[in-house]
Protein backbone atom coordinates (compact mmCIF):
# COMPACT_ATOMS: atom_id res chain seq x y z
CA UNK A 1 0.00 0.00 0.00
CA UNK A 2 2.52 2.49 0.97
CA UNK A 3 4.51 1.86 -2.03
CA UNK A 4 1.53 2.37 -4.22
CA UNK A 5 0.83 6.03 -2.52
CA UNK A 6 4.64 6.58 -4.00
CA UNK A 7 3.90 5.23 -6.94
CA UNK A 8 1.08 7.41 -7.35
CA UNK A 9 3.08 10.46 -5.91
CA UNK A 10 5.63 9.91 -8.68
CA UNK A 11 3.09 9.93 -11.08
CA UNK A 12 1.36 12.88 -10.21
CA UNK A 13 5.08 14.70 -10.18
CA UNK A 14 5.58 13.47 -13.65
CA UNK A 15 2.59 14.67 -14.80
CA UNK A 16 2.17 17.80 -13.21
CA UNK A 17 5.65 18.19 -14.38
CA UNK A 18 4.35 17.81 -17.98
CA UNK A 19 1.86 20.36 -17.42
CA UNK A 20 4.58 23.67 -17.78
CA UNK A 21 5.71 24.91 -20.90
CA UNK A 22 9.16 26.21 -20.85
CA UNK A 23 9.75 29.25 -22.14
CA UNK A 24 12.76 30.34 -24.50
CA UNK A 25 14.36 33.37 -23.53
CA UNK A 26 12.52 36.39 -24.30
CA UNK A 27 14.24 38.74 -27.00
CA UNK A 28 15.29 41.65 -25.10
CA UNK A 29 16.44 43.99 -27.59
CA UNK A 30 15.43 44.68 -31.35
CA UNK A 31 12.22 45.41 -32.39
CA UNK A 32 10.02 48.46 -32.71
CA UNK A 33 11.16 51.65 -31.00
CA UNK A 34 9.46 52.95 -27.91
CA UNK A 35 7.78 55.85 -29.43
CA UNK A 36 6.62 53.39 -32.64
CA UNK A 37 4.92 51.56 -29.93
CA UNK A 38 3.22 54.29 -28.27
CA UNK A 39 2.14 55.74 -31.54
CA UNK A 40 0.96 52.27 -33.01
CA UNK A 41 -1.47 51.58 -29.26
CA UNK A 42 -4.48 50.90 -29.69
CA UNK A 43 -7.79 48.36 -28.52
CA UNK A 44 -9.09 45.73 -31.02
CA UNK A 45 -12.09 44.39 -30.99
CA UNK A 46 -12.11 41.28 -33.65
CA UNK A 47 -9.77 38.50 -33.54
CA UNK A 48 -8.99 35.58 -36.23
CA UNK A 49 -10.43 32.38 -34.13
CA UNK A 50 -7.53 30.29 -36.36
CA UNK A 51 -4.44 31.96 -35.49
CA UNK A 52 -2.29 32.36 -32.36
CA UNK A 53 0.89 33.17 -30.72
CA UNK A 54 4.36 31.20 -30.98
CA UNK A 55 6.12 30.24 -27.76
CA UNK A 56 8.60 33.03 -28.49
CA UNK A 57 5.72 35.56 -28.75
CA UNK A 58 4.46 34.56 -25.35
CA UNK A 59 8.30 34.47 -23.93
CA UNK A 60 8.58 38.31 -25.12
CA UNK A 61 5.07 39.11 -24.35
CA UNK A 62 4.84 37.65 -20.55
CA UNK A 63 8.26 39.00 -19.80
CA UNK A 64 7.44 42.72 -21.34
CA UNK A 65 4.08 42.44 -18.92
CA UNK A 66 5.79 41.84 -15.57
CA UNK A 67 9.31 39.82 -15.83
CA UNK A 68 12.39 40.33 -13.91
CA UNK A 69 14.88 42.58 -15.59
CA UNK A 70 16.99 42.84 -12.55
CA UNK A 71 17.75 39.80 -10.11
CA UNK A 72 14.82 41.21 -7.62
CA UNK A 73 12.79 43.99 -9.94
CA UNK A 74 10.51 43.74 -12.99
CA UNK A 75 9.58 45.53 -16.14
CA UNK A 76 6.82 47.39 -13.98
CA UNK A 77 6.89 49.22 -10.70
CA UNK A 78 4.74 48.05 -7.57
CA UNK A 79 3.73 50.43 -4.64
CA UNK A 80 5.89 49.80 -2.07
CA UNK A 81 7.55 47.05 -3.93
CA UNK A 82 5.32 44.71 -2.84
CA UNK A 83 5.23 42.49 -6.34
CA UNK A 84 2.08 41.84 -6.01
CA UNK A 85 0.72 40.74 -9.63
CA UNK A 86 0.33 37.50 -10.97
CA UNK A 87 -0.67 36.70 -14.24
CA UNK A 88 -2.39 34.25 -16.28
CA UNK A 89 -2.53 33.03 -19.40
CA UNK A 90 -5.71 31.85 -20.34
CA UNK A 91 -5.61 29.88 -23.60
CA UNK A 92 -7.00 26.72 -26.02
CA UNK A 93 -5.29 24.29 -24.32
CA UNK A 94 -5.68 25.43 -21.06
CA UNK A 95 -4.87 27.68 -18.22
CA UNK A 96 -1.14 28.91 -17.07
CA UNK A 97 0.15 31.05 -14.60
CA UNK A 98 3.30 32.77 -15.86
CA UNK A 99 6.24 32.21 -14.00
CA UNK A 100 8.63 35.36 -14.17
CA UNK A 101 11.53 33.91 -12.02
CA UNK A 102 11.80 30.19 -14.05
CA UNK A 103 10.30 31.77 -17.37
CA UNK A 104 7.80 29.14 -17.70
CA UNK A 105 4.01 28.74 -17.93
CA UNK A 106 2.77 26.85 -15.37
CA UNK A 107 -0.82 24.66 -15.66
CA UNK A 108 -3.77 25.11 -13.64
CA UNK A 109 -6.62 23.68 -16.10
CA UNK A 110 -6.48 21.73 -19.24
CA UNK A 111 -9.85 23.78 -19.53
CA UNK A 112 -10.59 26.03 -22.18
CA UNK A 113 -11.84 29.17 -20.04
CA UNK A 114 -11.62 31.65 -22.45
CA UNK A 115 -15.79 31.92 -22.43
CA UNK A 116 -15.54 32.85 -18.75
CA UNK A 117 -12.31 35.55 -19.83
CA UNK A 118 -15.63 38.19 -20.70
CA UNK A 119 -18.56 38.64 -21.64
CA UNK A 120 -17.93 40.10 -25.28
CA UNK A 121 -17.80 37.26 -28.22
CA UNK A 122 -14.46 38.57 -28.92
CA UNK A 123 -12.90 37.50 -26.12
CA UNK A 124 -13.83 33.46 -26.56
CA UNK A 125 -12.00 34.09 -29.98
CA UNK A 126 -9.24 35.71 -28.74
CA UNK A 127 -6.25 33.02 -28.77
CA UNK A 128 -5.29 34.41 -25.59
CA UNK A 129 -6.53 36.28 -22.46
CA UNK A 130 -4.35 37.49 -19.45
CA UNK A 131 -5.34 37.85 -16.08
CA UNK A 132 -3.81 40.65 -14.24
CA UNK A 133 -4.56 39.44 -10.68
CA UNK A 134 -3.17 41.31 -7.57
CA UNK A 135 -3.04 39.76 -4.00
CA UNK A 136 -4.84 41.99 -2.05
CA UNK A 137 -3.22 40.61 1.21
CA UNK A 138 0.33 42.32 -0.07
CA UNK A 139 -1.74 45.50 -1.64
CA UNK A 140 -4.91 46.14 0.41
CA UNK A 141 -5.09 49.92 -1.64
CA UNK A 142 -7.80 49.47 -4.83
CA UNK A 143 -6.01 52.62 -5.80
CA UNK A 144 -2.20 51.10 -5.87
CA UNK A 145 -3.78 47.72 -6.98
CA UNK A 146 -5.16 49.47 -10.20
CA UNK A 147 -1.88 51.56 -10.84
CA UNK A 148 0.38 48.54 -10.88
CA UNK A 149 -1.64 45.99 -12.81
CA UNK A 150 -2.23 49.28 -15.36
CA UNK A 151 1.60 49.14 -15.84
CA UNK A 152 1.37 45.65 -16.67
CA UNK A 153 -1.87 46.56 -18.67
CA UNK A 154 0.09 49.34 -20.67
CA UNK A 155 3.41 46.78 -20.94
CA UNK A 156 1.39 44.40 -23.25
CA UNK A 157 -0.68 47.14 -25.49
CA UNK A 158 2.68 48.43 -26.09
CA UNK A 159 4.18 45.19 -26.81
CA UNK A 160 1.28 44.31 -29.19
CA UNK A 161 1.55 47.43 -30.71
CA UNK A 162 4.95 46.88 -31.40
CA UNK A 163 4.17 43.24 -32.73
CA UNK A 164 1.48 43.60 -35.25
CA UNK A 165 -0.83 41.55 -32.44
CA UNK A 166 -4.22 42.83 -31.66
CA UNK A 167 -5.66 43.62 -27.98
CA UNK A 168 -8.10 44.95 -25.26
CA UNK A 169 -8.35 45.06 -22.00
CA UNK A 170 -11.59 45.21 -20.21
CA UNK A 171 -12.73 45.36 -16.03
CA UNK A 172 -15.91 43.46 -16.45
CA UNK A 173 -15.91 40.14 -16.07
CA UNK A 174 -17.52 37.20 -13.58
CA UNK A 175 -14.37 37.88 -11.17
CA UNK A 176 -15.69 35.09 -8.71
CA UNK A 177 -16.49 32.09 -11.52
CA UNK A 178 -13.01 32.84 -13.54
CA UNK A 179 -11.22 33.26 -10.27
CA UNK A 180 -12.61 29.64 -9.37
CA UNK A 181 -11.87 28.35 -12.14
CA UNK A 182 -7.62 30.25 -11.88
CA UNK A 183 -7.60 28.28 -8.66
CA UNK A 184 -6.90 31.81 -7.20
CA UNK A 185 -6.53 32.08 -3.56
CA UNK A 186 -9.12 33.89 -1.15
CA UNK A 187 -6.93 37.08 -1.18
CA UNK A 188 -6.65 37.09 -4.97
CA UNK A 189 -8.10 39.87 -7.38
CA UNK A 190 -8.30 39.72 -11.09
CA UNK A 191 -8.20 43.32 -12.01
CA UNK A 192 -8.11 43.34 -15.51
CA UNK A 193 -8.25 40.93 -18.08
CA UNK A 194 -6.91 41.59 -21.59
CA UNK A 195 -7.20 39.42 -24.58
CA UNK A 196 -4.13 39.21 -27.11
CA UNK A 197 -3.97 37.82 -30.47
CA UNK A 198 -4.57 38.64 -34.48
CA UNK B 1 -15.88 102.79 -18.67
CA UNK B 2 -16.12 100.07 -20.96
CA UNK B 3 -12.87 100.73 -23.11
CA UNK B 4 -10.96 100.14 -19.89
CA UNK B 5 -12.55 96.74 -19.69
CA UNK B 6 -11.66 95.79 -22.90
CA UNK B 7 -8.16 97.22 -22.92
CA UNK B 8 -7.82 95.01 -19.07
CA UNK B 9 -9.52 91.96 -21.16
CA UNK B 10 -6.91 92.20 -23.53
CA UNK B 11 -4.09 92.84 -21.43
CA UNK B 12 -5.04 89.77 -19.58
CA UNK B 13 -5.32 87.67 -22.42
CA UNK B 14 -2.25 88.31 -23.64
CA UNK B 15 -0.91 88.27 -19.95
CA UNK B 16 -2.18 84.44 -20.10
CA UNK B 17 -0.66 83.98 -23.62
CA UNK B 18 2.59 84.59 -22.26
CA UNK B 19 2.03 81.97 -19.42
CA UNK B 20 1.98 78.92 -22.41
CA UNK B 21 4.66 76.59 -23.36
CA UNK B 22 4.53 75.69 -27.19
CA UNK B 23 5.98 72.79 -26.97
CA UNK B 24 8.11 71.27 -30.50
CA UNK B 25 5.99 68.34 -32.27
CA UNK B 26 7.08 65.25 -30.45
CA UNK B 27 9.18 62.86 -32.44
CA UNK B 28 7.22 59.87 -32.54
CA UNK B 29 9.81 57.47 -33.97
CA UNK B 30 13.40 56.31 -33.76
CA UNK B 31 14.92 56.26 -29.84
CA UNK B 32 15.42 53.07 -28.36
CA UNK B 33 13.17 50.09 -28.83
CA UNK B 34 10.09 48.91 -26.35
CA UNK B 35 12.05 45.87 -25.37
CA UNK B 36 15.20 47.54 -24.05
CA UNK B 37 13.12 50.14 -22.38
CA UNK B 38 11.88 47.70 -20.82
CA UNK B 39 14.87 45.96 -19.92
CA UNK B 40 16.12 49.01 -18.57
CA UNK B 41 13.19 50.49 -16.55
CA UNK B 42 14.23 51.04 -12.96
CA UNK B 43 13.41 54.22 -10.47
CA UNK B 44 15.89 56.73 -9.32
CA UNK B 45 15.79 58.44 -6.13
CA UNK B 46 18.66 60.84 -6.51
CA UNK B 47 18.78 63.74 -9.05
CA UNK B 48 21.17 66.61 -9.84
CA UNK B 49 18.85 69.87 -8.91
CA UNK B 50 21.07 71.87 -11.62
CA UNK B 51 19.84 69.74 -14.15
CA UNK B 52 16.93 70.10 -16.72
CA UNK B 53 14.95 68.65 -19.20
CA UNK B 54 14.73 70.51 -22.87
CA UNK B 55 11.35 71.07 -24.69
CA UNK B 56 11.57 69.01 -27.28
CA UNK B 57 12.18 66.21 -24.53
CA UNK B 58 9.29 67.61 -22.60
CA UNK B 59 7.40 67.39 -25.55
CA UNK B 60 7.96 63.84 -26.04
CA UNK B 61 7.52 62.81 -22.51
CA UNK B 62 3.91 64.28 -22.09
CA UNK B 63 3.25 63.25 -25.52
CA UNK B 64 4.60 59.41 -24.56
CA UNK B 65 2.93 59.37 -21.51
CA UNK B 66 -0.72 60.49 -22.55
CA UNK B 67 -1.01 62.50 -25.88
CA UNK B 68 -2.98 61.55 -28.77
CA UNK B 69 -1.67 59.28 -31.23
CA UNK B 70 -5.04 59.56 -33.02
CA UNK B 71 -7.58 62.30 -33.37
CA UNK B 72 -9.39 61.40 -29.85
CA UNK B 73 -7.40 58.61 -28.83
CA UNK B 74 -4.48 59.30 -26.17
CA UNK B 75 -1.20 56.77 -25.99
CA UNK B 76 -2.74 55.05 -23.07
CA UNK B 77 -6.68 52.94 -22.83
CA UNK B 78 -8.66 54.81 -20.64
CA UNK B 79 -11.93 52.57 -18.96
CA UNK B 80 -15.01 53.37 -21.33
CA UNK B 81 -12.87 55.50 -22.73
CA UNK B 82 -13.38 58.37 -20.24
CA UNK B 83 -10.25 60.13 -20.61
CA UNK B 84 -10.53 61.08 -17.27
CA UNK B 85 -6.33 61.70 -16.64
CA UNK B 86 -4.85 64.77 -17.00
CA UNK B 87 -1.15 65.57 -16.16
CA UNK B 88 0.67 68.80 -14.41
CA UNK B 89 4.31 69.60 -14.71
CA UNK B 90 5.58 70.69 -11.83
CA UNK B 91 8.96 72.88 -12.19
CA UNK B 92 11.31 74.97 -10.46
CA UNK B 93 9.70 78.46 -12.68
CA UNK B 94 6.15 76.93 -12.00
CA UNK B 95 3.44 74.72 -12.41
CA UNK B 96 1.84 73.56 -15.81
CA UNK B 97 -0.99 71.59 -17.29
CA UNK B 98 -0.14 69.34 -20.29
CA UNK B 99 -2.67 70.41 -23.11
CA UNK B 100 -2.26 67.40 -24.76
CA UNK B 101 -4.86 68.40 -28.02
CA UNK B 102 -2.46 71.67 -28.75
CA UNK B 103 0.58 70.25 -27.94
CA UNK B 104 1.50 73.02 -24.75
CA UNK B 105 1.99 73.34 -21.35
CA UNK B 106 -0.50 76.06 -20.22
CA UNK B 107 0.84 78.16 -16.66
CA UNK B 108 -1.12 77.27 -13.56
CA UNK B 109 1.31 78.99 -11.06
CA UNK B 110 4.80 80.44 -11.44
CA UNK B 111 5.20 79.20 -7.68
CA UNK B 112 7.76 76.29 -7.67
CA UNK B 113 5.90 73.64 -5.98
CA UNK B 114 8.06 71.02 -5.82
CA UNK B 115 8.85 71.11 -1.89
CA UNK B 116 4.73 70.46 -2.10
CA UNK B 117 5.64 67.24 -4.61
CA UNK B 118 6.53 64.87 -2.07
CA UNK B 119 7.96 64.39 1.18
CA UNK B 120 11.36 63.09 0.10
CA UNK B 121 14.41 64.79 -0.12
CA UNK B 122 14.71 63.73 -3.99
CA UNK B 123 11.75 65.32 -5.26
CA UNK B 124 12.24 69.11 -4.44
CA UNK B 125 15.21 68.12 -6.47
CA UNK B 126 14.50 66.69 -9.50
CA UNK B 127 13.82 69.03 -12.54
CA UNK B 128 10.37 67.95 -12.88
CA UNK B 129 7.66 66.52 -10.71
CA UNK B 130 4.50 65.33 -12.45
CA UNK B 131 1.22 65.08 -11.10
CA UNK B 132 -1.05 62.32 -12.44
CA UNK B 133 -4.10 63.31 -11.78
CA UNK B 134 -7.80 61.86 -12.49
CA UNK B 135 -11.73 63.30 -12.40
CA UNK B 136 -13.50 61.66 -10.58
CA UNK B 137 -16.13 62.61 -11.73
CA UNK B 138 -15.54 60.85 -14.79
CA UNK B 139 -14.25 58.20 -13.06
CA UNK B 140 -16.09 57.42 -9.61
CA UNK B 141 -14.31 53.61 -9.50
CA UNK B 142 -10.79 53.53 -7.38
CA UNK B 143 -9.44 50.41 -9.11
CA UNK B 144 -10.06 52.16 -12.71
CA UNK B 145 -8.77 55.42 -11.49
CA UNK B 146 -5.92 53.15 -10.51
CA UNK B 147 -4.95 51.24 -13.66
CA UNK B 148 -5.65 54.03 -16.07
CA UNK B 149 -3.40 56.63 -13.92
CA UNK B 150 -0.63 53.48 -13.77
CA UNK B 151 -1.25 53.33 -17.47
CA UNK B 152 0.69 57.30 -17.55
CA UNK B 153 2.99 56.29 -14.91
CA UNK B 154 4.70 53.18 -17.05
CA UNK B 155 4.81 55.50 -20.00
CA UNK B 156 6.88 58.18 -18.28
CA UNK B 157 9.29 55.12 -16.37
CA UNK B 158 9.78 53.73 -20.48
CA UNK B 159 10.51 57.08 -21.56
CA UNK B 160 12.93 57.78 -19.05
CA UNK B 161 14.21 54.42 -19.87
CA UNK B 162 14.82 54.96 -23.29
CA UNK B 163 16.65 58.82 -22.38
CA UNK B 164 18.71 58.09 -19.53
CA UNK B 165 16.84 59.87 -17.57
CA UNK B 166 15.76 59.23 -13.78
CA UNK B 167 12.27 58.77 -12.32
CA UNK B 168 10.25 57.36 -10.04
CA UNK B 169 7.21 57.14 -8.87
CA UNK B 170 4.98 57.42 -5.08
CA UNK B 171 1.37 57.33 -4.03
CA UNK B 172 2.48 59.75 -0.77
CA UNK B 173 2.14 63.03 -0.31
CA UNK B 174 0.11 65.80 0.84
CA UNK B 175 -2.73 65.63 -2.16
CA UNK B 176 -4.85 68.50 -0.58
CA UNK B 177 -2.58 70.76 0.09
CA UNK B 178 -0.50 70.14 -3.75
CA UNK B 179 -3.93 69.88 -5.13
CA UNK B 180 -4.79 73.50 -3.66
CA UNK B 181 -1.26 74.69 -5.17
CA UNK B 182 -2.24 73.23 -8.61
CA UNK B 183 -5.94 74.82 -8.82
CA UNK B 184 -7.84 71.78 -9.05
CA UNK B 185 -11.60 71.23 -9.02
CA UNK B 186 -13.18 69.46 -6.11
CA UNK B 187 -13.28 66.16 -8.01
CA UNK B 188 -9.89 66.25 -9.27
CA UNK B 189 -7.63 63.70 -7.15
CA UNK B 190 -4.19 63.83 -7.56
CA UNK B 191 -3.37 59.61 -7.95
CA UNK B 192 0.74 59.58 -8.01
CA UNK B 193 3.07 61.91 -8.47
CA UNK B 194 6.43 60.67 -10.50
CA UNK B 195 9.88 62.69 -10.29
CA UNK B 196 11.74 63.02 -13.17
CA UNK B 197 15.56 64.32 -14.35
CA UNK B 198 19.03 63.71 -14.27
Amino acid sequence: MKYLFIALALMTTIHTMSQEIALPQPQKSGGMSLMEALANRQSTREFNPDSNLSLQQLADLFWAACGYNREDKLTIPTAMNRQEISVYAIMPDGAYQYDAKNNKLVMVTDADLRTLAGMQEYSHKAFLNIAIVSDREKMPHDIFAGTDAGAVMQNIYLWCAANGVGTVTRGSFDGETLGKALKLGEKQQIILVQSVGY
